[in-house]
This record gives C-alpha cells, sequence and structure tokens, in this order.
C-alpha cells in the first residue's frame, strides 16, 4: 500500500458514514473504516484522533469560512447581520452535501457524545466569531451576544435546510431562522407594548411583580 | 468515622472549591476532596461521578426549579417572557452564593473540559425549557427559539451579577441582558428598516448580493 493516498481523508469520511448507518456508531471501530477505506489504521490515525472526529473534520474549514466572512463584511452592517450573513454564505460549503449532512445531523441526534462534541463545536464557532465582531469595532457583549444568536438561527436554519423537500437554499432558511428568532426575542414589541430598554423595560414590573 | 455523615455533598463542595483555588484543579484528586472534607472517597463516589460533577451538583435542582418556573407562568405571557421571568426568579437559588458562584465560574473558564460540562448543562438546560414551552402550546420552533435565547440571556446576566459592585440581583441582569439581546437580534428596527418578515426581509437583498 502506498505511503500517499490520494484523498485518504475523504476516503475515511466516506466509509465511517457508510458504517454508522449501516451497523451503528458505537458498533463501528477504527478497523472497521479504516479497511472499508482501503487503508490502514495508522493512517486513519494521521488524519483523526478518534471515530467520533471523523464527523467533525469539516469544523477548522467552516468557522476559518465565518470568521473571513465576518471580517470582509461591509463596515455599516449591524452586527447580527453580519453573522447571519456569513451564515447564509456557508451554503455554499454545503450546496452539494445535503444528503450528507442530514444523515450526519441523524447521527448527532442519536449519540450524546457526539451532540456534545457538536455543542464545542458550536461553542467555538461562537467565540471565534465574537472575537471577529470584536476586530470589527464591536463592543464585546453585543459582539457575544451577536455571535451566539448568529449560531442559533444557524443551528436552526442547517436542521430547516436539510429537511426541505423543496431544496431551497441555506440561505432560505437563514433569513427566516433570523426572522423567526426576531419574532421571539422581541416580544414587548411584537405585541405593541413600549419598547422600554432596560432600565425601565416593561417585562421589569412583571417580574417584580412575581417574585 | 460514622457511616451517614450530615451534609457530607455540602462538605465535599466546600472542600472541594477549596482544594481547586489552592492547588487548581488539575493537581486535585478524589482522595485529596474526601480528605479535606474528612470523609472517605467511597462517599465522595456516593455523591459524585468524578471531580468534575462535583461543581455541578446543582444542576438538576437548577433545571427543576426553571421548569416550575415555566409550567406555572401566566397563560398570556410571551414565551421569551416566560423564561426571562424564571431565569430571574433562579435569583433565589444563588442570592446567598455570590462569592460560591464567582470563584466555580473562574475556575469554569480556566478548564476546558469544566467549559464542555457546562455547555451540556445548558443545552440540557434549554432541552428542558423547551419541552415546558411546548407543553404550554408554544409551537415547537418557537419554543426551542424562546429556550436558546433564554440560556443565553442566562449566561449572560448571570456573568454580570457575580461581577456586580454594586450587588444588585440577578433580576436586574436578567432584564439588562434581555434588552440587549433584544437590541441586538432586531436590527433592522432599530435602523428603522420596515420589519419585514422572512419572505420580503430588507436583509435577503443585502444577503444575495453578497453570494
Amino acid at each position: 500500500m502506498a505511503r500517499w493516498e490520494p484523498d485518504a481523508s475523504g476516503r475515511l469520511v466516506e466509509a465511517a458514514m457508510q458504517l454508522y448507518r449501516e451497523r451503528g456508531f458505537d458498533r463501528t471501530t477504527v478497523a472497521d473504516i479504516a479497511a472499508r477505506a482501503g487503508l490502514t489504521e495508522r493512517t486513519f490515525f494521521r488524519y483523526f484522533a478518534d471515530k467520533r472526529e471523523v464527523l467533525f473534520s469539516g469544523a477548522g474549514t467552516l468557522q476559518d469560512f465565518l470568521v473571513d466572512k465576518v471580517a470582509q463584511a461591509p463596515a455599516a452592517l449591524p452586527p447580527i447581520d453580519v453573522v447571519a450573513r456569513a451564515v447564509a454564505e456557508t451554503g455554499q460549503l454545503f450546496e452539494q452535501r445535503r444528503d450528507f449532512a442530514r444523515h450526519r445531523q441523524a447521527l448527532i441526534v442519536a449519540h450524546a457524545d457526539l451532540q456534545e462534541r457538536e455543542l464545542i463545536k458550536f461553542a467555538s464557532l461562537a467565540s471565534a466569531i465574537g472575537q471577529a465582531l470584536r476586530r470589527r469595532g464591536v463592543p464585546a457583549t453585543a459582539a457575544s451576544l451577536a455571535a451566539e444568536a448568529g449560531m442559533t438561527i444557524f443551528k436552526l436554519a442547517f436542521e430547516s435546510w436539510i429537511e426541505d423537500g423543496k431544496k431551497r437554499d441555506l440561505g432560505h432558511h437563514v433569513r427566516a431562522a433570523h426572522a423567526e428568532l426576531e419574532g421571539v426575542v422581541g416580544g414587548a414589541r411584537r405585541r405593541g407594548v413600549t419598547a422600554g430598554r432596560a432600565k425601565r423595560s416593561p417585562r421589569g414590573a412583571g417580574q417584580r411583580d412575581g417574585r
């Protein structure tokens, strides 16, 4: 077997996905994955720390892409729009891989340790995006909130995108998720209450009643 | 040593916190914690799975409290206000423990594996709160978003509460965080753009330009 294997990483990911679906994540070993890909275990470990990491091989690329897009956004754009737009543009990365993304998502939902790894991925994305926003001059708190809210939009949009029978692009789902989050968070405005801010919030009164 | 120890759990938490601060989380063993508390390792493991879990002993109580408050909230309250109000009310649980909370937070920030456990705790809270909202008749997506946004508010409010030199209560910080999130997420409205919804969002046009 040659020492250098063309697209060994991609073949390992493909093999792992096949096996996880055929026999389940728990019953698949690294040896199984390497064998299915026609590679050695040693080659596997050159690319991935363990069988969980195979499903997160794109996390670094995704983070770099989002940080770049945030850095390049027009200066006048509000932070949440900067993040939502960057998230919408990740559609370029996923466009041809909707089936893969759906299968991956089903695996994650079904396995607690994959869910934990996914949480870490999103926390890392939020942290990197928050930093990128601060480098644009966004104040620290607003940067963190926009990054966190952006990841909430991302998760919702991604889930509806992979299930979308009409195959609308990720940007469509990001805009819908953003609008929905805006509706949910801006509760006071929707019901026509005066949109007071922190110091004289209409919610403040209600909260004091309840304590 | 008696088999039953009054408040063994509380003594172990206290001993662990002392040791984590004195010699660091990594250099503290379960044996050290048990010895400092005047208890056996066996007693430690009756309460906690490992030295990480000691810092999360209140997670179950917190979750039950939040789920209860969500269930009991007035029927007419918008979901995000239900969650923010429940979060504000957790001030009752933390009021006397601001110093403890601050030290705990510093430990979590400094240790990746504690951060991961904290992420899991918040994901679990969001999931439980989302379910509690759905039981109130809130549609699934709005319930998830309100729960996620509520946890974003909780994290920000909690961080500013533990650092607040003026010792204002958690409710104050929750209202401020909620208002700040509302400002960040409702970007389109703040800048006076027509508040279009998903189908004709003003952000939509900008996004298409950028792709």
